[in-house]
């Protein structure tokens, strides 16, 4: 005799005496919105997992199930090709249906209950932010950006939606190699070009050009994230002395490093250009070794607030030793995820032939839109506009601090360029009083020390960076104000 | 006595007897459309370079210089700042502009030279791509991701233009929690969510939370770029034999993988499901170990021609081992380049601990356009289109080829999901010779054994990749015939 078992409904099941189960039964109403052929799915689904269809056990036929339910025969049929297709039942041709073995298995639950939704996230904000790289959105030329990507979905057709070149664009690449060739005295061919969401993704690519564990030169106040993360990127980051000029040249050549990061237009955080003379130094090192080559980011070079720009290393290199790095995340807005390189040709092949494989990072509707930009030529009409901006914004505070009581306890470190500068500050607080201070005056503190590799901070003195390109006109006052606050 | 020397345009130096130069005389009608200060600056620094103004030669003075050249004093000044910036000349106070010391660098050439404009480029096409991923532009909703930047910039105010959070902005990440709550039966904390421009860069960032040379284990039909790149990635690839279900759970135990990746869905290229069963295998394997995680990329599962959606692995999971990954690139177009990927609460917090610096790579703009698009209803409706489109094209492309010649010597592996299936063809053909003959007929073809790590090709047999999503609908009879002609 065969007793009947309940299901996950409580409601019986009659197995046959022929390891096959003559009937299930499962309450309709109980579905809510769910269509019936899921519901069923689940339903069978979980009673298998629960084992009150046995493993091997034979379904009902699709014809006297469906009859049972009062459905039709397509809704079991589907119910039964769901749960076929992920392996809670097999079957066996023109003999039914079979619940999966899953015996060993009886110890694992998984998770077949209906999620609940999840509340949205917000965000918190500064009155002034030192930190972030924000800008006024009154600077941004939004309704001609708006007409470049209307105008990117028109022109761009087809080509919108084909998959993305490796190395970005042809159009964008052209565009960018033009600008570079009537601002910074570049002459680039755009096949040597490759377009990235971010200058991390770009320096990563070229790491991945040399041999593993390649020695990278870079200066005290280099890229702190690169030292932190050299280990990941697999480079070895050889930090270099050097003074007011630059690294000490002598020193890189003592190190084994391939590569050599520099910053020579406008070294971050402290805003100094790398003179001639260093340059033909560190041209120097690169010249006298197949794989030296030296990378120049550029990343700030077009905030310059007296004078022309500063000629770049690329386009004084004789022997296609520089690879050039640049982001238009700096000049349009922090939130545009868009930078490039440019690699002399032996190792744009290298590229192509090891890592032509990697999907361009940026999306082609945003290469498109960039290079019209570009193209049209709003985008040196901006950066002009926003050179005008920031002088202006650099004068003003630069006032203010002057004017303040936090003058008499400070100096600045600035040199025309870029869009912030280093306050020194004598006091004798400790960094985390003065960062909590700040954070109770819904000010973000930014410290030098964070950006750089070794802390030669004076003792009794501690330096700041002051970002000034987002500080909105009106709240210079009341941002020095608070900022002294803590100080005087 | 001083003699006089020639400078780089002939025209005389008059050297002073003290070390200094007493006039310097340059033609300023050869300047072109230059600026006079322009050209001034860049004739010093050629003479500079070349030696003819000696080491520490004192330059004359802009009072001097200018009267000499009949230009004003502001010009001369404005030279003599861009020289002292580049590191050409030096200042003594009140003293005046003596020329760099760089005798040691004479060997060193630099570029001073005018650059020349490059030629744009072009770039190929194909009559039919079975390899790459495009669509069809009919079948992309324009004007609504059009309307939906159109609003993004509208509503988005400052917070378009703020640096995004690392891990993207919560408006997107708020819309996919909710489309994976509706779709997939997945309950997903909005801070868990990370956005990235290709599942490329997220799995790396995936490998970056692990001890180096973690070890991951895939299947053979695994991804082939991850297996050339384990090295770069700092990962050890440990290819899991399997069968039709999936990788062997008992080998994938005895490996020390901490990592096990997997398309449960729609395994690439072979579109199987993995059923149930194996599921929890993978899960018992995983929960045997803390360090122990599934990586699901779940990449096409969208796609499904029968039924409904496989449930993925991540909503069965009930002790949050599975690290799940999806791309838009593949539902919405190839060039839009937005994946995202869930981390498990224990490896969000060591994203944002270890990681956090990293900024996201994907612009805020288009994070807001597909937030709004996915709210709006309009990713869902796009889904559900381009299903049904993908479901005629399959038909249409699988009725020609089975009326056409080939069907004679091939046969098809497809599993009613995905935008591609396996061709296996009979033909004495080389690979080599294969590909040669379709792109002489504008073809691009694409073998099977070109995605699997380990090719156990049968001999006298070559599997094609038949990717249909793109190929225009009046040209599948012509393409089918041109394949044809390679192998008939």
């Amino acid at each position: 005799m065969i007793f009947p078992k309940s299901n996950s409904e409580g409601i019986f099941i009659f197995p046959s005496s022929r390891g096959s189960i003559e009937m299930i039964t499962y309450d309709l109403r109980k579905r809510g919105s769910e269509p019936i052929y899921v519901f069923l799915y689940k339903k069978l689904r979980d009673d298998i997992l629960d084992g009150i269809i046995k493993p091997n056990e034979k379904l009902p036929s699709k014809r006297t199930f469906a009859n049972n339910l009062n459905v039709g025969v397509n809704t079991v049929a589907n119910a039964y090709d769901q749960l076929l297709s992920e392996g809670y039942v097999y079957s066996s041709e023109k003999r039914g249906y079979y619940a999966t073995d899953m015996q060993r298995f009886h110890n694992i639950k998984i998770n077949t209950s209906a999620p609940e939704p999840v509340r949205p996230e917000e965000e918190p904000d500064f009155f002034m932010d030192f930190r972030a790289n924000r800008i006024n959105l009154n600077n941004f030329p939004i309704s001609t950006w708006n007409s470049c990507m209307r105008k990117a979905i028109l022109d761009g057709g087809d080509n919108l939606y084909k998959t993305v070149p490796y190395n970005g664009i042809p159009q964008l690449r052209n565009a960018i190699s033009a600008y570079l060739y009537r601002n910074k005295g570049m002459s680039v061919d755009p096949e040597l070009i490759f377009i990235g969401a971010g200058t991390e993704i770009l320096l990563r690519k070229i790491f991945e050009l040399f041999e593993k564990n390649v020695g990278v030169a870079m200066e005290e106040t280099g890229l702190k994230t690169l030292a932190k993360q050299a280990d990941k990127l697999n480079i070895r980051v050889n930090v270099i002395p050097g003074d007011d000029d630059g690294m000490d040249a002598d020193l890189l050549g003592e190190t084994d490093s391939s590569l050599c990061y520099v910053m020579p237009a406008n070294r971050f955080p402290t805003g100094r250009v790398i003179p001639i003379k260093k340059r033909l130094e560190l041209f120097s090192w690169a010249y006298e070794g197949d794989e030296r080559f030296i990378i120049e980011d550029d990343y700030d070079s077009e905030f310059r607030y007296s004078g022309r720009m500063i000629v770049p290393m690329y386009a004084e290199d004789t022997k296609q030793k520089v690879i050039y790095l640049n982001t238009f995340s700096k000049t349009m807005v922090p939130s545009l995820r868009i930078s490039y390189m440019i690699l002399p040709p032996v190792l744009a092949a290298r590229y192509k032939e090891n890592l032509g494989f990697y999907s361009c990072t940026v999306s082609s509707f945003e290469q498109f839109a960039l290079a019209e930009f570009i193209n049209s030529g709003a985008f040196e009409r901006h950066i002009n506009r926003m050179r005008n901006f920031y002088r202006k914004q650099r004068v003003a505070i630069l006032k203010e601090l002057l004017s303040s009581p936090l003058s008499k306890v400070s100096s600045i470190e600035e040199h025309n360029a870029g869009t912030h500068f280093l306050l020194k500050i004598k006091t004798k607080k400790s960094k985390a009083d003065i960062y909590d201070e700040g954070i109770s005056k819904d000010l973000h503190i930014s410290f030098f020390s964070d950006y750089i590799l070794s802390d030669k901070g004076s003792p009794g003195y501690v330096t700041l960076v002051i970002n000034y390109a987002a500080i909105v006109a009106d709240k210079i006052p009341e941002v020095v104000k608070r900022l002294s606050e803590i100080f005087v």
